[in-house]
């Protein structure tokens, strides 16, 4: 159990001290890996681009028959609440919709609602400034559309990337890139053309906010993308709640365009941490 | 909850009350649907081919990278105590391992491991005497040899079964038969061969047994099956541990073979009753 020893959740309904937030074994997330979730960057204080993260959390809940407990409006009051009881001003809320207790251990029963909010780590800067290298995995996401819990995949392959020391694998299939079990994929081509996969992707709220942001400086473009390309790029980068904009230097062990980081990526880094600052300051009135 | 009151469960290391064994939240099963189980039936108060499935819980630990903490001899001494306790002579076990308490909700920690026992409903007579149809889906487990719980594809389409009227949807990927969530497939050709699929597939012990059994009476087959060759078919059943042989009349609301329930898929259910008692007896002595 983790040691944020004062921190509250929401769970089943009330709001209990983290540390004794639990599930009967009998929900389906346990039972059967079926739940949905998704996850809200607080900053100063705001969770940022929160309405985004809702109209996400309730369309996957939909597609997996899975009703809310809660109406919007009172899961913005939960989260109003965590903030004000938890006071880290720095932190992810994750909101979780799980089968709910299930009788024969397979049929979705009410769905049981959890929302905590944990300290939010984000890339060092230093991080930022050398880039991460990246593996590749034959693989694509089997509801890519849906924020489903389940990171079989991701979670299972953390081993091969601690022996082959990368920290993120990006899914091909058929010679198509798609996603990060965690992140949008970005290249961005000599003629600095932002390029993002259309296909089979979980549509990332950075992602959205980067392709905006793109299309302000650069040429911006949604297509499929393959792999041969990325090694062609000027650059490469990531995008995800936490990790903002990260480059990538190194993929299967082949560097990437100049092996640093690149102007563009940081640039746009820049960028979305203003449109951040912006969000708060309208938030803040 | 369920309500078996007056039920036992083995949960993080003891031996609770059903009702009270419940996991922190912070488990990867909950976070992130990352575990791995296995189900056994018990028939007059034994588990049968204990073995099997204890060979096959532990190689699906492994191929997760997840550590068991209890040795084989251990679970087996947990079972018995289960079975002892609970006094529920025709039931399924379950164990469940998880990825444990996550401190960052993403990479693995110290395994949790949960055994239940729960009634067991098996199939009706009326049903086997009548078959059953089913559906068909695009589809190929991600992990097909690891007994994963990530069962989020078969529960979403629990929908679409209810809305056409289907008991099992059967999962087919580039026109191959591949298994169903919970079940193995057979086809019987006119020439009476017993037919299983070679690839992508969980390899289930009543499969196994029966394969065996059906080399005794008929030729038998492990290979790549074709969807139009089921449509084609003489017989077509399911094999599962709690499912014992369901014969399969309806594919897609396509007939299969006369539209009922064959004599071979009987004859080897038949069969398949007989080694259960085989091993009832052998186990009883």
């Amino acid at each position: 159990m983790p040691s944020n020893d004062k921190l509250f959740a929401y769970n089943l309904g009330l709001i209990v001290p983290l540390s004794e937030a639990t599930l009967h074994i009998s929900d389906l997330s346990v039972q059967r890996g079926y739940g949905v979730f998704d996850f809200v960057k607080v900053q100063q204080g705001f969770p940022l681009f929160l309405d985004d993260y809702l109209d996400r959390f309730f369309q996957s809940a939909q597609l997996m028959h899975l009703s809310m407990p809660l109406t919007r409006e009172e899961i913005k009051q939960v989260i109003d609440e965590l903030i004000a009881r938890n006071q880290l001003p720095e932190a992810g809320l994750k909101m979780i919709l799980t089968g709910g207790y299930s009788e024969d251990g397979f049929t979705p029963m009410n769905p049981n609602l959890l929302i905590t909010q944990l300290p939010l780590t984000l890339p060092s800067e230093e991080k930022v400034a050398k880039g991460i290298p990246i593996m590749t995995h034959d693989y694509v996401r089997e509801m890519p559309e849906v924020k489903t819990i389940n990171y079989s995949m991701g979670i299972r392959l953390l081993h091969e990337q601690k022996a082959n020391g990368t920290e993120e694998v990006l899914y091909v299939k058929n010679g198509l890139v798609s996603e990060f079990p965690r992140c949008n994929f970005f290249m961005v081509t000599h003629d600095n053309t932002i390029v993002t996969p259309a296909n089979n992707i979980l549509r990332g709220i950075t992602r959205k906010n980067v392709l905006s942001l793109a299309g302000r400086r650069y040429k911006a473009e949604v297509r499929d993308i393959r792999l041969e390309e990325i090694l062609q790029a000027k650059e490469c980068f990531l995008t995800s709640t936490t990790k903002r904009i990260l480059p990538i230097v190194r993929v299967d062990g082949v560097l990437v365009g100049t092996g640093k980081p690149g102007e563009v990526s940081l640039q746009l880094l820049q960028d979305l941490m203003e449109l951040e600052d912006s969000q708060i300051a309208a938030l803040r009135e």
